[in-house]
């Protein structure tokens, strides 16, 4: 542990509480907004004259000297310094000396793992904004090349009435599209610098967090126990990435079910399935098992984070370290869930045949000759009660085909065809 | 199990399938919705000519009817009719006749408990807001009040710098203020009319879903599957109460802890308060214990859901109904606990002197005394260190008082009292 | 808020406190094991002298004359008394007069709440054995049934090697079974009486704890503080439900595929089954739907549970009220979803032809074919390849037949009809 | 991705497919465990004659090579491979040869997997086991120091009655204790070969898994399907994990609390403790907040785990996959904690003067006047009554002392200090 915080004790951190605090192991994933934060830190310094020029130059390249060791693997972080915060401030004393320690002036390690933290969470959005918009495109795309693909929807796992496979592609792009959305009003709550609010309380020296915020490119905290505790943006960018992956989980679901020779209406191309190690023949959706799955990885980061935070009293506590772990749990199985269901829309061969096959089940037109009824005046009730009891005795076949069921559910936002492309049309322009 | 529907079997449903699938429990709490939904629906039908003006009004009339003898007590949802959707239609069909069956054209139970779900979290949004809002204001109205008081602030429970006593209240008003924000934008999404969707497809029938839609001041769906298989408003509205909780849960946490006879600053009125059974001299402080503990309600809500949602396949599947128990849970889980919270606040008697002797602890200055060293040119790093060993041999009292300690505090955001009053009068602005 | 217990106090309880404090509206499920309780106190302060023999009897009597009137109706829980101990004797000293005073001697609302608990933990259990082994005759029932029906098993959902149907009945009884063991070890730790304890430290009167707990059937508690606050026993069924659940949530979405058109093997009865309310056709399998969600009501319940416990301070707190709710939302989810999935195996009725057609795809005998080669002694590695390479260029028809197949499998454990017999012999007897 | 399995593709696996479905960053864990299960199984296959004596010794030879190579650090797992299971196999062909790809004769990695899971699980079971049973130990022995030391006892966080320490250092045992016995009912159930399950049917070569099993110390599986599917062993390790965390988060809260200046009633050694970047004075306990906060990431894991297995259909899914990491979490949070809790416990310095202060607080001894009250027949709640009225008007002291106080609660497991040497001496026998 941090020798240069342990003036105050009579005996060493001994060496367990050495290992179970550290954070390092994840700690490599801030290493460079830690630096960033540094660096506008000390700008900021420089510019209300609690550091010279001179010293915050020196401070800055000594940064920037670090962050090209890391680049180059010649800069690891080590237990004994406890964390990245730490890390670095010892081998900027290595570098640059004394001066080294003007930098934690009006910071505590407090403010500063919170704006890490932050920046970490920002360029996560980032990345997972771009995974989302890649999928919506790919969703469009083969939405449009299948705006005629005829196949049985299903409720209940049964079937229920004529789509188009483009109408199913456009539901999905809904809500990731709701994603989108979730994850961009997010990123304002977390485009907030908390650095100045030091421990708690703020501080003595004439600091200026506005100036330090813009540096960053963010909007300047309001409270300075609030900002130093809160850890809200966590648990709502976990929170959002758990909705997300409820969304992929239905989409690989759904998938695996059409690619199963029961169903036989979709392939996925060989170089995303796995074999077997003892059943030769075996072509496994393995990929897509693995998205259903690791909504239950991000599910219980969510989880974590709730009880982590839960009734934690006034201030900064320890147990916020504990946010990290869950949030980088969340961070990687999203993005890499985004990626390998996009391959999956993309890669896969609609076996269009053996859909409108399928789709030529009568009773995928019950719906359609209850509303024929209705168009006579037969009141709904009493026009479902009629199909119903045709049912019941061999539904005799329909004069209706198909193409001709979902051309004609042209109602806002039906499956016809032709609405199916406006919206496309929509979305594209 | 409603017999309108199951013309189709030859057998009836078995008496265990009735109680098993049957909503009613929870149901009464959308009939109000179901009405308002199948009047707008009635509306928009009559308008493309679906329904005479005649059935119209007929129907309007008779859901009317059935609204009053809601509210009178006089019409109960049986289990035998499984749903409050099954159980309003039978009792129109009762009051009108068959043209009751006509209510039911153009749309299906997956539209329609979508829509009683929207506008019932509607109405639990406008609910929660005011009580946040509520909660605001008592907060901002104690800090002003308590803007010079002085307390210890703690990090990890231990003595960290001087605060004051509304500093605090207003970092909690800053995180219901996020909380506020977040409902506002669940909201967005939630007001969204599915109607029209009917049971996945569309309609072949010549509807105008952007009409009712607007008749309920929604915005209308646009995609008929999507419409009728999302529940993210509810995620969305149980991840937003969850975080609040998480919020609510600290703040009884600290209030708790200061009314410990140990550290004995704050004291709650008797009418807030709980005695024992068995030992005679207690009160308790039972009402934010609740609170506390009612954030485990809610994460498991949160978890119930999306557990439930998880790789569901493509379209309505029943499923869906189990998303009723949770958000019920959270939505009265959370009105209760912002209510018991804001009553704990604006009821508390603050023990000023108890709160100013601690505040003379003379640890609480150390942070001060280094930055004295600092403004006298001696690196952070260092200075640090040198109080650190005064400590570790025993504090000299330091010149410096807890008022002077505070006022100094005068960053952005900290907690000197100008700078309090400063941010409350930019709330009341 | 019982007006008994708050002498102490100079103001009565508040409206609101009263309501959010109240336990009555689950507390029903206790009024049972509460009298039963209280009976067992008074004979034990009876027999140390706290109570005289009339004493005793005209209590006892009392709380028998209680119990009628809850069974009839006539008594019920009042939210101005707490919760069912104040609103007991309340009652008690209604029908009695102040001799009913005395019935609190040596306990407290801690030990009594807790007992009640217990002994309402005690009859879940039995009645989810109950379930359990009945599931379990069913499912040894259709196994024998189905020893020789052949299907095709399969991994990640693609065809695998032939199954015998009996095979998979008899793999879903070993799951139930563990479950049935971690309920009896629940049980046992379950089975403790905590009377005695009082609120936390014992009592100076001479009582003795264990004849009350044998007069109730249980083990006396070892330690009055871990007696009043020990929870565990609620977390631990619920953990058992939530395995219990993942089970029959696996079952039902088994169970569910099969009887999708594109699947086709088996057929649920009627009576289990629901219509729509829009689709004439629908045959909906929303029993086992059901069941696959209310998996995520016990997994939500659990989380409850745990969040609620968390990080508790030493002695009972009120937070510990909490954990009613989701033990019994965990109680009735199970309990149902037992009934539908044995009333759904019960019921079903199996395609035979459609299983057996589908196990005639000559790529479940790939693996029987690698087999074949290593009896020659290839060494399995390169048969699997071998038989690969063959699969790639389709598959020659072998000519095993399904039957020949499974009937190889006679390694222990493994899905020859004699192996699935033998099995069910030594389950039967 | 392993080539030895994909000869039946036609395209090699993608870069993506390769990296998402690798498992080998946590397969380290089971490089040993995969091992020991290769060697019995190889023992096995010689028994029978699938392999001759020379091929078993050379495999087995090879394996001990390998091991020694993992154990200096030569041998590591490549992403190429997939997992650790077909890294060994590569690893052993490049070794001996294709005698090598024997070794997989009737067997699957499905069954390997659970194999290898299961051994690890024993394995941290045992571990768990030490700690637990270290806790225990240092608990009995500070309890023993601690059995006369006076302190007020609290619920609801107010003072309650007068304990002594030794008591509350027992009741922790007790729940420690409970958490032995859940682990080592879950070890019984995880002791349990699944070899000889292969894939999912068992197989038509003539194995002996009852043999295998006993070379590993484990009894036989009893159905093919079940025992490679089958991850009950897991959750339950964690639901008992989750269960154990809890316990120790709550020690924790108590001793953080007890070592606050508030409480001020005991010291925790410096070498457990952490200082502050910014704050010179600070001695935090950061060891008990970690372990407080750890609590969250092991019902995370045990959430994760749950949705993972919730409606996966019959057979091995990839899906199982995922229930690596969250196990790998709570083993690590577990024996962190345990021993963190321990030392802790350990190397606390009782501040016996001021617990001893606090408890001649009068209040505490309500319930003794109570008692005193009732020895002279008064009815209990008439008692309850009079004193609570004497407490609302200031309670006249009492001549009861605190050590008085302790002393009569000589009731089975009460806190006299003759019950609480009684029942170290029960535990010590």
């Amino acid at each position: 542990m941090a020798k240069l915080i342990r003036e105050r004790f009579s005996r060493p951190a001994g060496p367990f509480l050495q290992r179970f605090v550290a954070s390092i192991k994840e700690d490599g994933r801030l290493v460079t907004h830690d630096i960033a934060g540094s660096k506008a830190h000390a700008t900021m310094l420089e510019n209300v004259g609690l550091l010279t020029a001179a010293e915050a130059e020196l401070i800055r390249n000594g940064l920037d000297a670090i962050l090209k060791e890391w680049e180059a693997g010649t800069f690891t972080l080590d237990v004994a310094q406890e964390d990245v915060h730490m890390n670095i401030e010892g081998r900027l004393t290595q570098l640059i000396g004394p001066v080294a320690g003007k930098l934690h002036t009006a910071r505590s390690r407090n403010d500063q793992v919170s704006l890490d933290l932050r920046l970490y969470v920002k360029d996560a959005i980032a990345e997972i904004q771009d995974g989302l918009a890649k999928s919506c495109k790919t969703l469009v795309a083969r939405a449009l090349e299948h705006a005629e693909t005829l196949l049985p929807g299903i409720t209940h796992l049964q079937r229920a009435q004529v789509l188009v496979l483009g109408h199913i592609f456009l539901s999905w792009r809904e809500a990731l599209a709701r994603d989108q959305e979730r994850f961009s009003e997010a990123l304002r709550r977390t485009n907030v610098s908390p650095l100045g609010a030091c421990a708690l309380a703020g501080t003595s020296l004439p600091i200026d967090p506005v100036h330090t915020a813009s540096l960053l490119g963010m909007k300047p905290f309001e409270n300075s126990l609030d900002a130093v505790s809160d850890r809200d943006f966590i648990v709502e960018f976990v929170s959002a990435a758990a909705m997300a992956m409820v969304h992929l989980s239905q989409i690989s679901e759904t998938i695996i079910l059409w690619s199963t020779p029961e169903f036989g209406t979709i392939e996925l191309p060989d170089e995303l399935c796995a074999g077997s190690s003892i059943m030769p023949q075996k072509k496994n959706p393995d990929l897509l098992e693995l998205v259903r799955a690791k909504a239950g990885a991000v599910d219980g980061a969510l989880m974590s984070l709730l009880v982590t935070l839960k009734a934690l009293p006034l201030g900064y506590n320890r147990d916020l370290q504990e946010t990290k772990p869950p949030l980088f749990t969340a961070v990687d199985a999203l993005k890499g869930s985004l990626e390998a269901v996009r391959l999956a829309i993309d890669g896969l061969t609609v076996n269009i045949k053996a859909m409108a096959r399928a789709a030529e089940d009568p009773s995928l037109m019950a719906t359609d000759l209850a509303e024929d009824l209705v168009r006579q005046g037969v009141p709904f009730r009493e026009a479902h009660g009629r199909i119903a009891r045709m049912v019941r005795e061999g539904l005799a076949s329909s004069s209706l085909s198909p193409l001709d069921s979902v051309r004609a559910k042209r109602s806002r936002g039906g499956t016809a065809p032709e609405r199916v492309r406006e919206r496309i049309q929509e979305l594209d322009s």
